[in-house]
């Protein structure tokens, strides 16, 4: 069974075709610029991440999804650099929708109810939901014979409880608008701890863990028997964390405090907490390669924010150890998370008391790669895993349609 | 030496007079409805806490802080429940002050250029800043024979470092206008931190403590060798735990989406985060005792309302334990932590992993009393240490005063 996976954003389409269930990826790509004037171009490559991988560009015009879907098609049935003959070859398209709400609590098959749903969700992602929803329709009209799944960037945390997911604001607000906890990253927490538990050789059912997805968004989630029941983003992907150009959670008086102080309008500030807070906002610099390299040159800033970023990760740490009751392994994932062993270090020092001790020398050489960098004795283990969100999507989507398959 | 100490609010002004260095209070009171057209009135007790405790009540008409403080003189005076004969009795006069920003990093005795101060740092505490002042200026009229010293609540965590007080925001923000984590409670978490290294028997240099001070206001604080490194308060009050009314850090996306869906407009919000939020937003109510009550009777908001609270508690002891490396003792004060065993278990629950062991008997019997609360075998003490911030203050002017002295 082939299953292609897509994640349409506002201005690209990723896409990735796997041979299912043995979740070998046969190509990937993406569509950059999608819906700009110029510049609009494709990368494709084969075999990703094996030995034999091969890449490629397309200079493309792409006005609008469906102009990069059906692009996409062609590359994947051209004979260069195609892996299927027949589009009819696809049975079936997983599509990463990032906002589920408590409408769905499981990837499930997109039929005219389920994209009603996605649709009524708009308000709680305006951003991601209209072109996750656009993605779906103009692959539905692209692969009639293929079933499309929807798999909710929010499904993994539908399993947290009021106490974990109700803000401590008035509850009406709950009731008619849905301000609640939804959280992201769902995929890629539930991929990283099955991994995690396939990797200590220990049912997920048994293990309590904690997951830090670190990149340039970055969200922690605590994981007990494979349900999530906290994870430090919330209504939207802007609250928990300090980030690469995001905040995090914050004192709510002081947007009161700016607008006195330097006249800033709430959309300003909208934009300044979204793109010039978290580490940006810090040293002027977001990605965590530029900190290291400014901080070696004595930038105390870029210190400062190297340090920032390392101390809301280990608070958050030390909460979901606290809230999980204890815990048997850490798992870092995702940019920082997987390449970064100089903020990996920096996060679990001082946690030795709560039972978790890198081993120094692996934790310095597992860049890029699934490894466990905890001492042998640690009580809690410490892993990286890097994840893959599309593979995730794939699983989900197979899982879906044979389920159903079965049933009918 | 006698010291008085003065707390001036919006509307009303807190007194208790103390015998220094024996921290005897030999009378306190408060006056009510200052400033308001009618109704205002003080009540006054002698030798308060004592078993010769004696109260009374005077209808005054209060219509300044001016008036409010000579009622207060008079009554200190007058021959049936005054307790000095001459104003000049009084050596020192000790104030508390919301915000000494990062001016003030210890108490000081009041001159021009201090007040000046407080008046510069009046855009940091808008609402309790200029009330500190006017009790300060009246009092020095009063007492024309006594040193006034400012007592700060944001002192105790002027030892934080950058990573702890910076925000994660444009950094500008804090050169230009001094938005940076204060922290407050700061006299009570010094009070309960010292008062439990006396407990304990062992130098207060030597511990490792949290604080937990859970009142209508609520805040913790992370204490190594009697230094505070983090506390939950913020820029404002408003930061933080989960509060009777207040929601704490929140996601910083919930202003707009507020503003989008239900037309709230800024002053509205900021009301609504700090009057409307809290326990009493899930649950329309502030008071854990009716809290207790209601959910006793099966009303599940407040038992929600109680879960998110305690919830919230302990994952910063979590996120405390993680930034101190270990703990010592956990202490509870005010008046959810002094006298309210059902939410010290439930947050507790759980964190025997980390080595809080609760005793069950001890903790439901530890009422308004300094108890230690935690199992003998317990490796962190759990505490209960009433808080005396009148009497901190009263120390901490008793020691400017005589410190002074020593160098003059």
């Amino acid at each position: 069974m082939k299953i292609l996976v897509i994640n349409a954003g506002s201005s690209s389409v990723k896409y990735q075709l796997f041979k299912m269930p043995e979740g070998v990826s046969l190509c990937s790509g993406k569509a950059e610029r999608v819906g700009e004037p110029d510049g609009a171009f494709i990368t494709h490559r084969l075999n990703p991440g094996s030995p034999e991988e091969r890449k490629t560009r397309f200079e493309r015009t792409l006005p609008d999804h469906a102009s990069a879907l059906k692009e996409i098609t062609q590359i994947l049935t051209s004979a260069d650099w195609g892996v299927i003959s027949d589009l009819r070859e696809i049975n079936g398209v997983g599509h990463r929708v990032v906002q589920g709400g408590e409408l769905f609590k499981k990837s499930v098959i997109v039929d005219d109810q389920v994209k009603e749903g996605i649709r009524k969700l708009i308000p709680l992602a305006p951003l991601h939901n209209p072109a996750n929803l656009q993605g779906i329709e103009v692959a539905m009209q692209m692969f009639p014979h293929a079933e499309s799944v929807a798999v909710f960037d929010t499904e993994f945390h539908q399993t947290l409880r009021p106490v974990a997911y109700t803000y401590p604001l008035p509850y009406r607000f709950y009731e008619q608008t849905g301000l609640r906890r939804y959280g992201f990253h769902g995929i890629s927490h539930r991929y990283v701890a099955h991994q995690a538990a396939r990797m200590l050789k220990q049912p997920i059912e048994t293990l309590m863990l904690i997951t830090c997805h670190l990149g340039s968004g970055a969200s922690v989630a605590a994981i007990s028997g494979g349900k999530c029941i906290d994870t430090s983003m919330g209504l939207t992907p802007m609250a928990g964390l300090v980030m690469g150009t995001r905040s995090g959670d914050i004192d709510p008086s002081i947007h009161g405090f700016l607008m006195d102080n330097t006249g800033m309008s709430n959309l300003e500030l909208e934009e300044m907490f979204n793109r010039e807070s978290g580490l940006l906002g810090i040293c002027g610099r977001n990605d965590m390669r530029d900190i290291h390299n400014a901080r070696q040159n004595g930038d105390k800033l870029a210190q400062l924010a190297f340090e920032i970023f390392c101390y809301s990760v280990k608070k958050y740490i030390g909460a979901y150890v606290a809230a999980l009751g204890r815990v048997d392994a850490v798992i870092f994932t995702a940019g920082i998370g997987e390449n970064d062993p100089l903020c990996r270090k920096q996060i679990c020092k001082g946690l030795e008391g709560m039972g978790i001790v890198l081993n120094r020398k692996r934790n310095l050489a597992a860049v890029g790669e699934q490894e466990v960098i905890s001492m042998i004795a640690s009580p809690v283990k410490v892993l990286v895993v890097p994840t893959n969100e599309e593979k995730e999507i794939a699983a989900s989507t197979w899982q879906v349609l044979t389920v159903d398959d079965q049933c009918s």
